[in-house]
């Protein structure tokens, strides 16, 4: 079986890293299957949050590693790790200690379009 | 208000492509909540999908503009569209006409990590 039919079909993780060495995260409440955000992890931070079981990313503005909630204790705690079928993109099913986005939001998809600008999202 | 406060604060629609000219759309499904897939948007994929009403992205590996559904007629009809805090990631609300992973699958996320290995969703 080719590589790419393998990592579609297959049973075996094999993540695949972007041209940035970069998957794309996206962080849902297990609880309420809201999504909460959206983040990128390089092979490091992903490496880290399956040992840690907190959700680690990797920070392209900043260029390093990141604990969620290092420094608001608002951390994600692990639940399932999905993995779409060219294994590019992650889904991680998180237990979120408090709100996370660091406006203090539960999510930080709290607007939604509305012609041509933003409203508050109806929940 | 600066751009970066306003873009988080405010209720103008200033999407945040990054230096590749992309956001990050995750496509939900409106009726069971269910995340579909994972794209990106440039501009012109934007664009194309607010005016049709259908989900349209960037094809990284191609480099071109692509409907989700133009060989398959599996196209996403786009109910809402949510934006987070810094405008670089978009929510997708579709109404799917048929399965969206080109497997075959309702999702493209049909498999969880197990351990080092993969294992079905349990659904």
């Amino acid at each position: 079986m080719s590589d790419a039919k393998n990592r579609e079909e297959g049973f075996a993780f094999m993540p695949k890293f972007d041209d940035r060495g970069l998957l794309t995260a996206v962080v849902v409440d297990s609880g309420s299957d809201a999504i909460l955000m959206v983040a990128f992890m390089d092979e490091e931070a992903l490496a880290a949050t399956r040992r840690s079981g907190r959700a680690h990313f990797h920070s392209r503005s900043r260029g390093e590693l990141w604990m969620k909630g290092e420094s608001s204790g608002n951390v994600l705690n692990v639940d399932a790790i999905l993995v779409d079928c060219d294994q590019d993109a992650l889904i991680l099913r998180c237990t979120p200690a408090g709100p996370t986005c660091h406006t203090g939001a539960t999510s930080c998809f709290y607007r939604e379009l509305d012609g041509d600008a933003l409203r508050p999202v109806r929940t």
